[in-house]
């Protein structure tokens, strides 16, 4: 296997864009990161493109605008993990010499999309949804056993949420550019208890790129390559009847294996990107990444270990509940945001001498309780 | 690079089921390609799946079904291609040694699908398709250029249509099991000149699955593996102005793409499964894929070579215009066919010593007048 690096990132704007489709929001994350990469459109040569609502070939519509034509073009789809799959296939095929440049490319327009008008609407198949086993019933759920097991507090879950949004703050990405108080959070409107509108991602419209190339030829054309030292996709066990709803298993075993891809641990770690379409989802990831002991994600939290200046810093882009969750970009977007970090151009939320990141997304709850797929990515620079 | 094999094939029934949602369908081809192999589904190791209309972790929901679970599950999409897609992911995988057994998979459930309920609607984002270049529209026109062209006529179109839909009432997959004349396939319904309902694909229900793995351990789960011997994905130039709309330069290229990989040529093929979505498309097809020279398409089929019993028999199954296009499952399913074919198991619609076969697909044309994606392999037995 070739070692592989990120050499091109670029996304759009991220925020509700009615006014803009798939193709313009997809063609400005795909220039953006070919002038990062110094490159010419000619010079990719193969494509993986996510986008879930509405799709079809969306990856060869978007492409054609910029030039990029004649080639393997594979659109793909994993919900909120399909851009973790179009990764995946960008960076496999250059691993193993396929292939020498390509181009990951994650796009959604939840906002002019006449079925992601709502909240993901439970598919006809899927029983649990149908009975009303929603995302945020889902997430509920778990949040109330972690209550009841760890003796975590709705607090907490709301200070998940003050953090991110800070965070965004200081993201010119962000959809959200705002500040919120625990009390903010806490008395927004309920939508599942414990968890609040203010709890939730918002729907988002955007796009993100990643254009990747074996490593000993990447100093053409940049001057800081980000090696890709781990990339798995997992897709989960469904298991009906779990041991413990506040702990994924697929999750878990998504990152020892990224870590052991990777030689490297958690405590490696300077910097994560997570999944936090929920606020009380973050105090369990970083359980499942390793972060911290199993129950001691309120703990990890309450330090200050995952704020900007902590130890590891987690979603210091705001998250996807600041910066938004255009499902299939987020999956790219944040390797977007570990390769800015780790080259240091992470402006006013850059953390300090990150050298080794993590970038994470799931989705797509099948059975309810488990998951449809997990992506992982560890960068170092 | 491995040799690879597919060693287990199996689909569901094709037809109008609106009682049967696209999980049942799915399971049913990957249960039947199972047995086929005589394999467990603890033996599979990842899975590419393609579905087009309302598609959310297809993969993971069909694949919960069967216990195949907790492994890299991707799921493609690329129009009529995208069986195809999901083929090239196994393949490539099993060629490069990433993993030893995969399975891909193709399904689509037409009539339960809200969004697939009316003739593929042009995306917001093509100009032509919103201009009335619809799918119909845009077939008519490159028939009456063909006529123009070479002197092609509406009856040796009609012929087509006798032909595959002779070939379905011998293969008990097929939608319709009906025999037409060239008087009623021209006295049907006028779709768009020179384009009559019985020209034109129906809209269907179906699903379909190939297993594959290296040939060296093919035998393990086969006494009759049949070697990938070229397995080809090519998207689209999108020239607005070609030079001759005849003629699909793409389709044309990956054909050469596909005969080189294999080492063979069109005259090396004792029979072919192609994309016949609308009737004039198959004589179109003949002359891409080297069948014929250009322009003697109509020669070709007047001769009665393509017919079963002819020099190369083309669409044995019926074709998607007898056999039914659920969209995503075809590319998987013309493989299906053609190993049928090759293993001496197509029953009364058998090409004798029939040791390589060409299995097409195609689709997504977004410009208008070129294609999304041509998916081509060559198999031999």
């Amino acid at each position: 296997m070739r070692e592989v690096a990120v050499i091109g990132i670029g996304q759009s704007v991220f925020g509700k864009l009615p006014q803009r489709n798939v193709v313009e929001l997809g063609r400005e994350s795909v220039w953006t990161a070919l002038k990062d990469a110094n490159m010419s459109p000619k010079d990719v040569q193969f494509a993986y493109v996510s986008r879930l609502y509405d799709a079809m070939v969306t990856g060869q519509t978007i492409l054609k605008e910029v030039g990029i034509r004649e080639m393997e073009i594979v659109n793909v789809e994993n919900a909120c993990a399909g851009g973790s799959t179009a990764l995946l296939g960008v960076w496999r095929n250059i691993a193993l010499g396929v292939y020498d440049i390509g181009i990951a490319i994650g796009v959604e327009s939840m906002t002019t999309s006449p079925i992601a008008s709502k909240l993901i609407p439970p598919a006809k198949e899927d029983l649990e949804g149908q009975l009303g086993m929603t995302m945020p019933a889902l997430f509920a759920l778990m949040a109330r056993r972690h209550m009841e097991e760890y003796g975590t507090t709705v607090e907490q879950f709301a200070r998940v949420s003050v953090k991110n949004h800070h965070h965004g703050c200081l993201n010119p990405f962000s959809q959200y550019q705002k500040e919120f108080t625990v009390e903010d959070i806490l008395s927004s409107r309920m939508i599942c208890d414990p968890i609040t509108l203010l709890q939730c991602c918002p729907n988002t419209d955007g796009a993100a790129a990643v254009i990747m190339c074996p490593m000993d030829i990447a100093r053409r054309y940049t001057s800081k390559p980000i090696k890709v030292a781990a990339c798995v996709l997992k897709s989960g066990n469904y298991a009906y009847l779990q041991d413990d709803i506040t702990f994924c298993p697929t999750d878990y075993k998504a990152a020892m294996e990224a870590y052991e891809m990777a030689g490297l641990g958690p405590d490696d770690l300077d910097v994560v990107e997570l999944h936090d379409a929920f606020a009380p989802e973050e105090i369990f990831r970083y359980e499942e990444l390793g972060l911290c002991n199993r129950g001691e994600g309120a703990q990890l939290l309450n330090s200050g270990a995952t704020e900007l200046g902590g130890r590891i810093p987690v979603n210091p882009s705001g998250g996807l509940l600041s910066m938004g969750h255009p499902l299939s970009a987020s999956g790219v977007r944040v390797v977007v945001e570990i390769a800015r970090q780790l080259r240091g151009e992470a402006e006013a939320r850059q953390v300090a001498n990150a050298k080794t990141g993590l970038a994470h997304m799931m989705g797509g709850a099948v059975a309810g309780l488990d998951v449809g797929a997990v992506g992982i990515q560890i960068l170092t620079a």
